[in-house]
């Protein structure tokens, strides 16, 4: 199977991940297979700092050059996700008209900030189908979210500066994910202070990159082009220093590790669970338990996965 | 062994946990069998909420009583974990000369809003330890905290007047969780409007329980009282209707659920792993692989675990 051939248009795409988050497996195997190394970019802020909007202005931009532009919503709030001011909506339906821009809402099956296990899989479908730029939208709190902006090739920090100390405190692990900070609605509060108390705090990453920060209102597109040179500039930091197979490497990983989540998540709910919680009640060692777990799944899904 | 004799002050309660942090699953496997049932009570909030004071000052009630009071943190802007203003801190030195309290942070090893899988290990510890009842402290996004909110009895969601819809709206998904809803810092903002507000949107729990809603100002230690006689109205519901073991269930099957994940963390840090990937890579179906993963893992500890 050719899985570009498949992915021929936005409807079959549409089809393919659908299909991905019943259980087929084999589709999401070959789409992982079949990535091309699109440009993900993760962005990530807390409910109305505007990430949305920057996204669908920088989308429209891309989108513009003919770019293959996939926007996936996993924040509840999100216009990408039916959230959101009809303001919002009205935004989204035009970046819609694009047939080059694939919007995609990431249902968490109704849990706060829980993310879906096939969130890499949607990625790597759009990847395999040819797009350049893949956005992922979450509000940014929450292991499973740091997880996937660690599958994100550049990470977008929204922060405003309307919002008081107290709640961007809750971004503090984002200092150390964020390669691009965007203090958006700059045009309101004390801007230059926080980019002065931004920069302050500012630290190299891992692999050798400074943090930009950068203001924006999105809404009056100002600050867009900026944002869009940034991100180019730091695909080529990335790209140069041969870090981009890390990336795609990490985004294996991490494909395969959320399907194991997933299917500890079925053991978890199957009947058979009792038999393990009297063995761990009746004295046996969790991890001896859990070894039988693993062993007697592995085992029984393989003779599923045979028939 | 006698888990409860080994856990006879502090300092040995202190010891065991930090066993259990560094593997210790003998020791978490009788901490699990030894719990008595102790009231768990989850808090959640956003920062800024209050919450910690509010816990502050129930806590310092039920100590007062001679109750045996635990406090677990998980949000790292929390004076429980280390974070947060002086004032906190000084209450929380305050609380911390009782012997029959006992405060700990849940180190997330330094990732945002990760919980550690071993939570419910901690909160069996201290309920083998013979606590009456066990507060858990966490920001209230993501998945992992909305589960952790699934071990406590009863769930206390603190909001407040002051912040805005644009940030309440993270906290959509605490409605389906919280047992009592706290407006704190109630003299401040539109109070009786957002209490308003609240009670129009607030729906019977699946259980039964119909949401209360209460006002408080935590630092001027108005309306604790009120909040204490209601978790034990929730408690009595709880227990009259026979839905304190369901609880208890739920709190094992967690514990056991916790010790897998850790598990599979270490798979995916394993070099072996490469192995794996360079199946899927190859075209083998990732299922089939995962269950090749489980079992190689199941056996490969099971072994280790008979040494």
């Amino acid at each position: 199977m050719n899985i570009a051939d498949i992915l021929k248009d936005r409807k079959s795409i549409a089809k393919a991940i659908t299909e991905i988050e019943e259980g087929n497996t084999e589709l999401a195997t070959e789409a992982l297979r079949g990535i091309r190394g699109a440009w993900v970019i993760g962005v990530t802020g807390v409910p109305g700092s505007g990430k949305s909007t920057l996204i669908s202005k920088i989308a429209l931009k891309l989108a513009l050059e003919g770019k293959k532009i996939g926007i996936l919503g996993i924040d509840p709030t999100s216009p990408f996700s039916g959230g959101a001011v009809l303001g919002d909506r009205i935004r989204m339906r035009e970046l819609n008209k694009f047939e080059n821009v694939f919007i995609r809402s990431i249902s968490t099956g109704g849990k706060l900030g829980g993310m879906s296990y096939h969130t890499p899989d949607i990625v790597n479908v759009l990847d395999a189908a040819g797009f350049d730029t893949i956005f992922i939208e979450t509000v940014g709190t929450g292991q499973d979210e740091v997880d996937v902006m660690n599958i994100a090739n550049t990470v977008l920090v929204v922060i405003v500066p309307t919002l008081g100390d107290e709640v961007q405190v809750i971004k503090a692990g984002q200092l150390e994910i964020g390669d691009i900070f965007i203090l958006n609605k700059s045009d309101q509060g004390a801007a230059d202070e926080k980019i002065k108390e931004m920069t302050l705090i500012m630290k190299e990453r891992k692999d050798g990159w400074i943090p930009r920060i950068v203001k924006s209102v999105a809404v009056r597109n100002q600050g867009i082009d900026e944002i869009l040179r940034l991100i180019v500039e730091h695909r080529e930091f990335i790209e140069r220093n041969g870090l981009k197979k890390n990336k795609l490497r990490q985004r294996i990983l991490y494909t395969i590790k959320q399907h194991a989540l997933n299917r500890m998540d079925e053991i978890m709910k199957n009947e058979e669970i009792e038999v393990y919680i009297e063995k761990v009640m009746s004295g046996k060692d969790i991890s001896k338990v859990i070894d039988e777990i693993m062993l007697e799944m592995g085992v029984g899904y393989g003779k599923r996965g045979k028939d």
